[in-house]
Order: structure tokens, then sequence, then C-alpha cells
């Protein structure tokens, strides 16, 4: 890695270079005039080092006072050890410093556009703008360094296991995962359209029909969906698909992977993966990508409450869509009330209509503290704080809705409250979600849980069709820290249980022809048992360096507008460009 | 790699699996019943293998009497040797089959739509709409399989030589590479518009800016052009760019990753890199990427030819901006009239006038057969044969034109000649073009010759500026057997060179701002020296495998007219989805 201009990375040295002559390419950091001597803290990629200028050497010392922030460059001198008063214990090379022989400035520069250090003080909008100065901090640049050693590690990963790294189209047909396509309008084909992949799914599946076998893939997916804090227009998937393997090698195989990762990069043993079915997940912690890093669950009380005069409990009790679910809070007797109307009226977000409560102040019924305990009766009330493991401190909160609201809201509050209240351990909590129904019902119609190629546990497409909402699949999600970190399926390989899951959601025979046409085609000729996932890279390494936003682990992020604050996309195109693509912009109605 | 249902790979199997029990997963490639028997020969992405069924296997053989070619098996069975007979060296598991004990067909096929073998009997349209067909061709299989050995041994050179790997981003601005852009239109901004890159150029010297200071990426890029048949609308670039290195460094280092590919991949040692300068290529070769593998070469002769009457050669050798050159042809004395016929319409495509030529039937002149003999003279044509070391036998053509149109007509008819008369020697020639000019004047207006960004070996900015069509650029092209495989530069990191270049090409101010106002910006807060080049994936793998066309090492190419006979794209998409962009298709004109 030595060049001519540099033997050495800055952050690289070490009390092994004692004494040794060194050439440092960077930029300077900050600059300290100090007892007659100039000190440079010197920067690149690897981290900083103390350059020293001694006015002794005139000329050296001459172009040295020039030097302002973030001038590139390099540096000649000599490596030592610094006075053991001097050593600095916040720099990894603080026991060292260099002593300039020969100083050359490369290129000037006009002081940073945005502050160049730990302290975020620019917005987003600017650390955006000026993108290019806001890597240069040494955390921006740590992290994509990480991610280079994330997709690295991964890629020998698959190498050892056989994979093949296959790249498939980005110009391609709008695909069946059901979010918005981004459109590329057509020269040649004038007033057709390719759309971007929101997934390679229907090309890996192809690449199973054609014996590859076990295909990866590290690559850009297109999104056109209102963006969250944490999504981005185009985000980035190691893509994997395999033939021959059932779920439980699939899964172990891809557990391995995310095993070594933990230990290769972060030196970290997980522990094997626990798996929980979608129905215990959404019982348990009202989520299909529970966070078990803390322990707080939830807990079906309908039997205790079937019989109390208490409607709001005894309706949803006695109706098998619904539930009534209590969530114990440790230490939550401490709640002010107003942040208990705060907590009720986050889970009205989730379409909660209330949030009924319990403090547990000291032992015994005279010791509750509630609105419904005048409802409830102590007895019912005594029996609900056993069932839950109550302790004095402790509030209960209380969900009482149709299923779904209920997982919805409380599972929101679980997790909101464990941050309020500092219960999230730090640690990592990895676990595999299975056995989840192929369908759901939603206001009447049946659609994919995952998408339509899943493969159901069941092997006959009659008894699928005969119940498809009873039905389960064969997919999969890796869950770490409550965040869905990966997501998979084993495949549908046969074309009538293909055409039964596409009749089910509706999609009738001209649709699948248009959409599907090649996909059923290539059924016919041949089609191995197959299955596979997709890991969303940003989010993975988010997690693992510890990042607030997936912006902070991808060099070029758009806004939440999707637009580049450094290069202005997108922008207005000449005339004549919309003309060759025989299309144009529709003027605005009046 | 084993699991459950496969514990060896077919083509993987050898003597030494002899009395093993195996498990087998894949096609049927074949099935041919002889003598009581039924032989199979199994095939997955591994190859090939034999697997015999006996009648004493009741129940097994009847599944057998099922298989057709393509039916999907698992195949348990034991491993034993060939009888010396029946052995077949043209397979590599020829020496072994496979005694089938248990045998499930694990799903039915289809007769195939396209034949599945070495031969092509299927037109280019059937092969790209049956891909998935296309792709189990062995031939198709092992192209694939090597290109994924090619990505990964050039990330671990990289790797090792301390290169980072970073994504840019696809959804993008208008690049300055000159090609037409795609354009996806944004929703959320209506009326604007994306733009997919046709490289990284401008990140990754943004990056360098950054610091990340070795930066690689293998990354799709895109042009909307007509396409030839070596090219496809979105295409793979090794990216790479670099800052504190000079230009000989650069080029070291990426000379080592081609020698690297080759010694690892095909066991070549190849020879190192010769560096020729752009004017010596077009003098010699008539082209900027010569292909060595033929000796032919030009020779200008315009002192030669400077005082003969014969004005078509007169005239050029006394115009400094033209030339007359002369192509030996060893053994084209055998060319018959017709050919040279159809030589003479060949340079026409190249804007040549015409084609003189000169038979070398014997020793000395009488022994001369030429249409132009008679303008040029007995002596003339001598010197002529002596200067350019013709031999009985051997042919002479003449390119007489400015230096431009005898470059192209005769560098083409070269090549063109080499091929025809079986010329060119199956060996690896690759070489370094450098010294390119910075501009090239075309009718009177100054282009780049690489793109705006690169560096003139003259540092000071007047001088370019009062002398720009003299500047040579430190640019530089790999070419490999008369392709051009990778290309690049040392930047410019100077905002005052910068804005010379641009001024130089016309590029004004406001244009300047708006196409690259960030990265004069960017040159503006300390930008190292840096340069870097890009590597054309499809081409390098295509010369590597030995491959007629990009498309045979592509999983999923796009035709000539930039479409997709499998998934049909582009396509026609809902008035909904245009509504939502806020675009329409414009109506034809009547």
């Amino acid at each position: 890695m030595t060049s001519k201009m540099r033997s050495h990375y800055c952050g690289e040295l070490s009390k092994n270079e004692v004494n040794q002559s060194v050439t440092l390419s960077g930029w300077v950091h900050r600059r300290r005039d100090l007892g007659g001597l100039i000190f440079l803290q010197v920067r690149d990629r690897s981290g900083l080092i103390q350059v020293v200028i001694d006015p002794d050497f005139k000329e050296l010392f001459a172009t040295a006072e020039q030097l302002r922030n973030e001038f590139v460059i390099q540096v000649k001198g000599q490596v030592r050890a610094r006075p053991e008063e001097m050593v600095n214990s916040n720099m990894t090379t603080g026991e060292i410093e260099v002593l300039a022989q020969e100083l050359t400035i490369l290129n000037k520069a006009q002081p940073p556009a945005i502050p160049i250090d730990e302290n975020l003080e620019a917005s987003e909008e600017q650390r955006l703008k000026y993108r290019y100065l806001d890597l240069r901090r040494p955390e921006m640049a740590q992290n994509l360094i990480f991610r280079h050693k994330v997709t690295s590690a991964m890629r020998r990963y698959m190498d050892e296991h056989g994979f093949i790294d296959v790249e498939t189209p980005i110009l391609t047909k709008a695909t069946p995962e059901g979010a918005r396509d981004y459109l590329v309008p057509s020269r040649v084909h004038k007033g057709s359209f390719y759309a971007l992949p929101q997934s390679p799914q229907l090309f890996k599946q192809l690449l199973m029909m054609s014996g590859f076998d076990r295909y990866y893939q590290i690559v850009k997916c297109f999104r056109d969906e209102d963006l969250r804090a944490d999504r981005q227009p185009e985000f980035t998937q190691l893509d994997i698909e395999t033939s021959f393997l059932d779920q439980e090698e699939v899964m172990e195989l891809m557990e391995g992977l995310i095993r070594h990762l933990f230990k290769e990069l972060k030196n970290i043993e997980l522990p094997t993966f626990p798996r929980m079915s979608y129905a215990e997940a959404m019982e348990r912690y009202g989520s299909d990508k529970p966070d078990l890093r803390t322990d707080m669950e939830l807990v079906t009380v309908d039997e205790l409450v079937k019989d109390v005069e208490f409607k709001v409990f005894a309706g949803p009790a006695n109706d098998e869509q619904s539930r009534v679910a209590a969530l114990r809070v440790p230490g939550g007797a401490q709640l002010s009330r107003k942040q208990i109307d705060e907590y009720t009226n986050y889970v009205g977000i989730y379409g909660a209509k209330g949030l009924a409560w319990m403090k547990v102040n000291g032992q015994g019924a005279e010791n509750l503290q509630s609105p419904i305990l005048k409802f409830l009766g102590d007895e019912k009330a005594m029996t609900i704080v056993e069932k839950v493991g109550a302790q004095e401190g402790d509030i209960i909160f209380f969900g009482s809705d149709n299923k779904r609201v209920v997982a919805d809201a409380m599972g929101a509050l679980r997790l909101k409250v464990a941050a309020d209240l500092e219960l999230i351990r730090d640690e990592w909590k990895p676990l595999w979600v299975v056995d989840f129904p192929m369908f759901e019902e939603i206001d009447g119609e049946i659609h994919a849980l995952h998408h339509p190629f899943t493969a159901p546990k069941e092997n006959d497409a009659a008894a699928v069709k005969a119940n498809p909402t009873e039905t389960l699949s064969k997919a999969y999600d890796m869950v770490l820290n409550g965040s869905e970190v990966g997501g998979g399926s084993i495949r549908i390989h046969n074309q009538d249980m293909q055409e039964t899951v596409f009749d089910i959601l509706g999609i009738d025979e001209t649709e699948q022809k248009e959409k599907f046409g090649f996909l059923l085609d290539a059924l016919k000729f041949g089609c191995p048992p197959h299955g596979g996932l997709a890991f969303g890279l940003d989010r993975l390494v988010m997690l693992m360096v510890g990042a607030d936003s997936i912006r902070d682990v991808i060099a070029f992020p758009k806004t939440t507008t999707a637009s580049c604050p450094l290069t202005q996309a997108p922008s207005i195109v000449e005339e004549k460009q919309l003309d060759e693509l025989g299309i144009q912009v529709k003027k605005k109605e009046q």
C-alpha cells in the first residue's frame, strides 16, 4: 500500500515506527501554534497523527505558517515518542508524533462550509449538500469503511458456500412487490417504459430454473414510495436464492452468515437464533419483528375479563377476532398522569380508542390505583396483577380491541415505554419468525402476506384453495433487535400451486399471463424446488455500527423528498430530450 | 456444500468416489434405453454424470421409464467405474457412472422450447425469450460462473490493495460523458427527472475529495445509444479511483490486476504491458487500440511519393494534415480482383475514396502488378516495396487521404485482412496507450478526447490555453487484443485548470455552474491529486472466455433494440402511473 507520496497511513503509525522516516499525505485537520512550534493534526481515511514543525527548519516553518484547515499536504518526517506528559490517550496515535522535515502544500482549501469534526453542527440539508466534506468526518468515513468490510465478508462467506454472483437487469419490467415502480421511458419503443426493479425476485427464480443452484447478488433495488426517515428510493439488498435446500437448511446457512459477520467484524458470538411463530410473536409482542432486548410482554387476559361488567373489556374478550392484552411495565408506577395521557395519544395513532391502566403502588387491592378498578372489582384486578406478575412499583397497561389494533397499539407502546424508561438492554437479540399465514384478509379482500411466489406449508393445492386464510407459508424473517434485517421463503415450484395462489389473490388469467407469463411458462420446463431470501444491507450496517439513520451508512443518500442537495437531482431536462423519448410533462391544471 | 438432497455435484464426481453412496439432484439431460437398461445423463451446474437404472429394481425402473429430458430428479446410488470399453473420454466424469438405488421425480418438464446442448440451433430471439433454458446449456452456465470468478478475484485484489467498495447512486443527475441519458421522471418533483449514470465519474472524484483515497465499485452504467452488436443499454464497469498516486503508479497497480486475473483464472502469465503513445498507435496501426496479434503495420511513405506525378499520392504526401500509408499483407498476392474490390468497398465505409494496391509476384519491378504502377514508375515502386519489406507473394495496400481517414480506413482494413487471411496469432497481446491529446478539433470545434476532468501533462493553465490542440493528457487506455478493456486518467485537482479546460471546450460559466457546479465547489475545499480508471467488465470477461458476443456473458441481456424478449420490457404502463408522474406520452403526429 506504500507509494511515492505515502509510506504510511496516519492512523496506522504506532510506537513501532519510532525513529523511522515516514511520508504522509493528507489533510490539515487542526493547526495550533504553541510555544513557537506549529502543531498539526494531519488526517487521512485511517485517522489522525500529530505533526510538529520546528522553527529551526526555516523554509519548512514558513510553509507551515500558510497552512489552514483542510489544506492538502505531504509531510516527510521522523516518528518520535511524545514526552510522557504530552501523551494524548484520546488519540489512537497519541503516544507518538512526527517531526516534519519536508512539507509540501498539494492543494489549498477555503474554510470548510460545514465543520469537520465529531459535533454535528450542520443541518441534514447542509451535510448532504457538502457531502464530500461531511464524509471527511472520521465517524462517517469509518461507517463506510465498515460497510465495505461487511460486504467483503458477506461475499467471502457466499463464495465459500458455493454461491455464484449473477447480475440481473436494472432496466426491466414491473415487478410484483406491489410498491410503486420508478419508470424509464424508452426512446426506441416510444410510449413504452422500463421499470427499475423493486427486487430481482423473478430473475433469481429464473436463475434457479436455469440450474445455477446457489445465487447471490448485492444489488440496488428501487421503490417510489413516500419516504420515512429510514427509507431511501434506492436501497441495497444482499439477495439470495438456492435450489434443492429445504427451509431449515436455508435458515441455517443464513444464520451462519450473520453470525460470521458479527464474529469477524465485531468479535461478537451471537447466540443460536430462536425460532418463533408469527402467531406467538403477535400474541406476546404485538409485532412480527419483536425486539427481545426488553422482557415486557403482552399477556392475553380474555379468560379473566370475559364476564366483567366493563364492556370495553368484556366485548373484545368474548369475540374471537378481538382480545384484551395486558402489558406490565416494571417501575412504571412512577409515570405521571401527563405521561400516561401522552401514551394514550400515542396508541391512538395505531387505532386504539383509549388506554386503560392500573398502578401497583403496594401489596393488596387497596394499593391498586386505576380508573377502571371500579368496573373490574378488586378481586378481578388482583387476578390480573397475579397473572402478569406485577410487583410493587409497576404499571399495567391494557389494550382491548380487535387483534390487529391491539397488536399494533400495544406492540408500539411496549417499545416506546421500554425506550422511555430505559428498559432496553444493550445486547444483540436475533431471532427467526416463521409460520406466517399465506394470506391475510383486509376489508374482505385477500392479500399475500409475503409475495405470491411464496410456497404454502400445505402441498395440496386443493386444500390451500379450500381454506386460504388458515394456510401457513414457508416464509421466514430474520429479526435483530426489533428490526427485520432479512426475509424470504421457499417458493412455489409447481405450476398448479402457482395458479391456485394467483386465483386466490384474484389475479385473473389475463393478468397472470401479462405480468408473470414468463414465470408460469418457466415453471413448465423443469423447475427445481427452490427458496431464498434478501437482507436489507443499509439497515444491517446501520444496526452494526449503531448509526441513527441509514443515511449515515450510505455515501450519497437522498432526502425525504427523494432529492439530492449535492447534485440537485432530480432536475429539469431539455425539451429536446423529452421529444426524443416521445413524452411531455403535463401542464399543471388551472 | 452438501445438503440433504445432494451429497455431490454431478460434474465433480471422479474415480475417488467409486463405491461411495451419493445423492444427486439435477436435470435429465439425456435418456437412452439400451440393452434393457436405462442410461441417464444427469446435469447440474457443474456438469454431467451417467446414471444407470437396472430393471432388477422394479419400482425404480418404472419411475425411470416416465423420465423425459429436463425432468428434475433426485438420485441416490453408488458410484462405480465404467468397464474400460465404456469409458467416455469426452466427459470429465466419463470413467465412472452411478448405479441408481433410489429415484425421485421432483418436477416434470415439457419438452424444452429450445434445444439444451452445445449446438446453437435456436435464434438469438428465441434464446433470449427462453433465457432460463438457454442458460442451462453448459457453455452458458460456465460463462457466468467464470464471470463470477473474475469479479471475485477482482474484489480480492482490490481489497488486498486497500481499496474500499463504495456504492454511488443510480438515481442521479445527468453525467458529463456526453452520450444520451436514460431519464426517470420524479413523482415528488413533477416535471423533474433523474438520470441513470453513464458512469460514477463525478461521485468517485467526490469520494477522493472526501479522503477515501482508494475506491472501487463493480457498478452498472447506462447509455441510451443505438446499439451495436457488442453494446448494451446497461453495462458493468469495474470503476476505480485513487488519490496521491501518479500515472505510473496507477498503471502498475491496474496492470497488476489484469495479470493477476489471467494468472489466477487462466494460469496465463501475461507479459509486461508495453507502452505506446497515441501518436505511434495511430501512425503504425491506424487505431488507438491496436491489435498486436498481427505484425502488419501501416508505413508512411510520404517522403517516397512527394514528387510523383500521381496526384492521389503526391497531394496528401505534401499536406501536413494528410498522409500516404502502405500496408504490406504477407501472402496477399493470392487475393482475387473480386476480393480486392470488396476491400475497396470496405474502406469506403471509413471514408476512403479508393484503395490502391500493388502485388509482388516475384523479384524485380517486372513482377510487380498494380493499376498505379504506370503513375509511380518502376523505380519508385521498388523503393516502396523495399521500404515496407514486401516479399514475393505479398500485396501492398495504400491509403492516401487526411490522417483521420487513412487511420480509420487502413486500420480497419488491417484487421479485416488479418482475420480473412488468418494472420492473427492465438496469443494475448496487452498494451497501454498513453500520451493522448487533451483535445481534438472536429469541424472547427474543440472536443475533449477523454472527459473534461482529465489532467493535461502541462501543469500551467495559461500554457494549455495558449495551445490546446498540442497539449497531451495524462490519460491511459489498456488495450487487449485490439479491444479497449480499460481507460482512465489523472484528473484535474486544481480549480483554475478545471475552469480553463471548460473554457477551451466552450462550456460557459452558466453551464459550468449548472452541470458541474458542485464539482467546481468541491475543488475549492481541499482536493487531493487523484486519478483512476474503469474496466469494461462485460468485454473483459467476453475476451477471457473467448465468447463472440457480450450477450454470452450477461445473464439477461437486451436485444439490439434494447428490449427483453423474456419479460417483454419495455412495455406499456397504465395511464394512472403516468398521471402520478405528471407526464404523458406524445401522440404520434398525423
